[in-house]
């Protein structure tokens, strides 16, 4: 099969490998309908997290079971789904709570940017859709594999609700669909931050209320501005930096809540002016596996449409353009066909 | 007035100063009934806050109104009030949200440890026993002031309850009375973490199911074994420090909760090690007007006795003494008779 593989920064490349195979009974082999590239795998296509050996990537997919082991009981080889980037095994005492992706028996999916994938402890972890999806679905259904997902998950972590007013740092697809599920969320008020046209345009559709194009100081600001001096109730954190953390602690008002998704790059959160914001801090890789089903029912009813955060869909061979697309922010969102 | 003024490390003096005077319309002026001296004071008189000049010092108090501004009208002289050491005006709708301490009126109140004190925005701050108290529950009511109000606040920002383990990091009067607040809000299981045999026997008394004597990474280990190795549900942290922040996170399990109330000193928050943690963090000042109401109530009922944290009481004049003996930990918390 054709598999995306990360040799070095900057150098990506698409070759030939071996199909998976099933290694463990709980074990499902998934062909993909379509797989793409997130924001986060633009850490180590940049240099910033580092690896020995060119290495399988993706960690996005949907798609039809292929085969399944022989300990596999909810999914059935010719079903559609979706799954997530931590596979879990969704009965432990931690994936009851809804951490699904903190289950005790994690393990870490790669290799999603392929023709195909092998998901281990599959009952636990795929979802099957009601049926087939129609092709102009496929990419709102991959786009649930994570980025809707955690999308979500931070619009909950940040409490956005009714009479809430959210705002949002990042205005990449993860911060953008956090801005639709916000809206789902029925958030009062939701305020973008992005100072780039079609991002801005794709808040709005999503349900954004308000852009702000200031940053940093300037947008902690503005966003007291917006809210009578006191900061937002609900902030979503999209991005990963010290600066953007502290841009979202700060936007928060006193007594309200920070949700952040954005994997920590070089963040250290200084104690006394935590303490002192009185903020709610939560957040880390979103338990996507305890969405998916209400997230797959929204999809089909064509209640959301995330898969709009795709603005360049290519061939899998092309991945290298993809990647640089998104690196140089020309796209927000490649999608693979595979 | 008699009244306690700190006036270098190690270094407090009780001094005659002038009675305090209406300065605001929305002021009172308190007889105090009961002082104390909190963990709090500790880090000024160990040198680790430092100050220009003679500061006076405390902020517990509980005592009789003798005076109040012309704009004053839910309180009046010769009723029994308790406070808090921020004042609030509880109009705001940071205050209406429950986050009084971080009111966008909000002012310290210092130097309680003396006979007489000025509350700012008396209506809004102090709140009124329904009738002048027996002496037996003066040292309980001062204790809903800060401490027991404090580890209040820890227990729900820990998300104690029914079910509920919850882990204490902490056992100075604040961490005891977390113990106590997380037995009053149903938890399953209180550990206290602890290595002193009169702190253990309180915590027990308050309705601790089990100690800890380890801590640090033995703690956390600790905590885990007794868990099932997944952490507590719910872990209070009351101390401050960079060891026990790391420890009460360490303890947690995943989705679980981190109620800290001890005043972060040099705590930097790794934000790698957080994110994948995947715990609540909430903490801060905490809003005790928010709580007095229910407290004052549970004290009246005889129902909780927090004032047993008290294990030294002493004339105001000997406060030094009082210090001495909380700095070395011979006392818990050290009352001080105006």
């Amino acid at each position: 099969m054709r598999a995306v593989m990360l040799y070095g920064p900057g150098d990506i490349r698409v070759e030939d490998r071996p199909d998976p195979a099933i290694q463990s009974p709980t074990d499902a082999i998934v062909r993909l309908a379509a797989t793409c590239i997130c924001g986060s795998d633009l850490w180590p296509y940049r240099g910033v997290d580092s690896f020995d050996q060119p290495v399988p990537f993706g960690h996005e997919y949907a798609g039809t079971v292929e085969e399944v082991g022989s300990d596999v009981r909810t999914v059935r080889p010719g079903q559609f789904v979706i799954g997530s980037f931590f596979a879990s095994d969704n009965t432990c005492e931690i994936c009851r709570a809804g951490y699904q992706s903190s289950c005790v028996h994690r393990q870490g999916v790669g290799g999603a940017q392929a023709q195909r994938l092998r998901v281990p402890l599959a009952d636990g972890t795929l979802v099957a859709t009601p049926e087939v999806p129609s092709d102009d679905i496929v990419p709102s259904l991959l786009a649930a594999s994570d980025v809707l997902g955690t999308g979500w998950f931070a619009a909950l972590a940040a409490a956005a609700g009714p009479g809430k007013t959210v705002a949002v740092v990042g205005d990449g697809a993860v911060g953008l669909l956090g801005v639709l599920a916000a809206n789902q969320l029925g958030a009062e008020r939701v305020i973008a931050m992005s100072r780039h046209g079609a991002r801005q345009k794709l808040a709005l559709d999503f349900g954004a209320t308000d852009i702000v194009t200031e940053r940093g100081d300037e947008g902690v600001a503005r966003i007291k501005e917006l809210t009578g001096g006191l900061g937002a109730h609900s902030v979503i954190e999209a991005v990963g930096t010290q600066e953007s953390m502290m841009q979202a602690i700060r936007s928060t008002r006193p007594g309200g809540h920070v949700g952040y998704v954005g994997v920590a790059h070089g963040v250290e959160l200084p104690g006394r002016e935590l303490f002192f914001s009185h903020v709610h801090l939560h957040g880390g890789p979103a338990p996507v596996r305890r969405f998916l089903p209400e997230l797959i029912d929204l999809i089909y009813g064509r209640q959301i449409g995330p898969g709009e955060v795709f603005d360049l869909e290519i061939p899998l061979d092309q991945a290298a353009e993809g990647y640089r697309a998104m690196d140089e922010r020309r796209a927000i969102k490649a999608l693979l066909w595979p």
